[in-house]
């Protein structure tokens, strides 16, 4: 059998490509499908391979690598968390990820994973809503108007039809830039001059904000029965949004134990204290929403199989699209133990070229 | 202050980008200058921050992903084995790599490691054998002539003036492909009909033969006195390529206890029996070579510092070379938290450019 052509080739998607995909496809479309996806993983958790991201902590960050892998495909993704980058014009987040077969160790896909990660933090948000918020929610309030605040807007109003947004942010700013982005969608927007006026008549509330410390976003009185709360922005220690005692009043829905326990809102709870699987609510192992007036609560700290439903769906879309660079990554010789011969060989070829 | 250009690239160094840089520089002064990094590496070893491998292993191989960092960059290789890929034209191993700042968590290179990680490895068997193979070595023998046969006589040369090989493998057109690789740059080379035979006058012996089992190379009667063994082969669970009888008369060095026990020769001895850390050795804590006598055996599996040197040499090199892409990697809105934003401006570009 005579060897595939161009094995030395990776398809690279860069942020100027990723755009085009998204705009192309439509971050609507792109949204909802990605939720397919993602759902579709978590409905086979018991087939991924699991391990707790590999952090390497610093005074200023964290790095990670977050693998995990099907059997099939093996998925990875860097990714950085860096608060004070935003003072020297940085991201706080940057990532790329990487996808692979498992059969050859080939890797199959590279790309970007800032817009990626955005986009897959969403889905994952609406989908659990999907299972979570009551029926019917199309009011939500988004507290913490950051980067990944727009994202969210978009995959609860593709999924669940969510198409009123209260928003707040400590910085106004923040907000209107909000605002902005989501006026011309087809949102009824309002801007809102505190967390508790944000939270009024909504059925859902998406924390977001930003900072590293044990923030308290949500206090007690504001969160009424029937609420459904998408916690994001809780996702690394020391660093929470929403009041213990609303904890104590929620039923609390989770990715991955061991790493929620870490990062999530439960670091505030003993371990003991109990809480849901996401995926059992998907393949209806455990019960989701069992009342109106119960409070539910996503505890969001993002997992390495929500990346790898993002970059299997990426690398699905690739082929029926020119978004995306040939890179030329594996040493691929004419004769697979000849590493050495093929170096040899280049230099010949260069001596040849015409000068 | 204004933020830095261009923030989203990161220059990537493809296999033919490699290439060049390596013959644009010399394979042995390029293998020469990254001992020299190798050997810093492993002189400030203290200060890495050190852990195994994350290994995810399948019935066809394994994938693993390498990190380390030395508090001010962050390295991590993806790497691939896979025994049986030859079969369908593919590299048993692939491998890329990248660094990071530690202070913003924003990648600065990412780069093939195929090629790199064979001059990396050969790098790391010459420093080794600088501290551990008699005075005034020139004989090596090298039983395994593969894809690492050629990296490994160059290093030897470069470093030690190692210029008489004595070549054997099983397969005799992987020697002879071997000995027309090396012909022209002044080694003197026999081609031997055995292990044994290949043994006869050398002083040093590299073992890197490529089978995933426990194959005995080497056995008791073919190691006399004063010969320092360079075993690479033997670098993953039940692969192990020297016999049992030779480890027990000899002083064994290695890169990383935790990671040798498992993966190295002395998986074949108890998890007690003594070894020596080699940059214990290179600091002059422990002792290397002690008598003309004594055989002295480098236990070399391959360990992420390795990795974090090579990079670390890549990328001082490319200041002054144009050896790399730019590529567009990282997102950079022009406000930081504007992620949607950018999405939005770019479809807006999109729209208002001439058909």
């Amino acid at each position: 059998m005579p060897a595939p052509q161009n094995l030395n080739i990776v398809p690279f998607v860069s942020v100027e490509n990723m755009m085009d995909l998204v705009l192309s496809i439509g971050v609507e479309t792109f949204l909802l499908e990605l939720c397919t996806y993602v759902e579709e993983d978590f409905a086979r958790w018991e087939s991924f391979d699991k391990t707790p991201r590999v952090a390497s902590h610093s005074h200023d960050g964290v790095i990670e690598l977050m693998p995990t892998s099907d059997g099939n495909l093996y998925g990875f993704k860097y990714v950085n968390g860096h608060p004070k980058n935003t003072k020297s014009g940085r991201q706080t987040v940057t990532a790329f990820g990487m996808l692979a077969e498992v059969e050859s160790g080939y890797p199959v896909l590279l790309t970007e994973m800032t817009i990626l990660t955005a986009l897959r933090t969403a889905a994952t948000s609406a989908v659990a809503a999907k299972h979570l918020a009551s029926k019917g929610a199309r009011t939500m309030a988004i507290i913490g108007n950051g980067a990944q605040s727009e994202f969210q807007a978009f995959a609860f109003k593709a999924l669940l039809g969510v198409d009123h947004l209260r928003l707040y942010d400590i910085d106004p700013t923040a907000t209107e830039r909000c605002r902005k982005n989501l006026e011309a969608f087809g949102f009824k927007i309002d801007t809102c001059r505190s967390a508790e006026n944000a939270m009024e008549g909504v059925q859902i509330v998406t924390t977001a904000t930003a900072d590293k410390q044990c923030a308290t976003i949500l206090t007690d009185n504001m969160v009424g029965p029937g609420i459904h709360i998408n916690a994001v922005g809780g996702d690394c220690p020391g660093k929470t949004e929403v009041h213990r005692d609303i904890l104590l009043r929620s039923e609390i829905f989770v990715e991955y134990p061991p790493q929620t326990r870490i990062e999530g809102e439960i670091q505030q709870l003993p371990a003991e204290h109990p809480v849901r699987e996401l995926w059992k609510v998907i393949t209806g192992v455990d019960a989701g929403r069992v009342a109106e007036t119960q409070i539910t609560l996503f505890d969001s700290v993002g997992f390495a199989t929500e990346d790898f439903s993002a970059l299997r769906y990426v690398r699905d879309k690739l082929s029926a699209s020119s978004s995306f660079q040939n890179l030329d990554l594996l040493a691929d010789p004419d004769e697979p133990r000849d590493l050495f011969g093929m170096l040899i060989r280049h230099q010949a070829r260069m001596a040849a070229a015409p000068i």
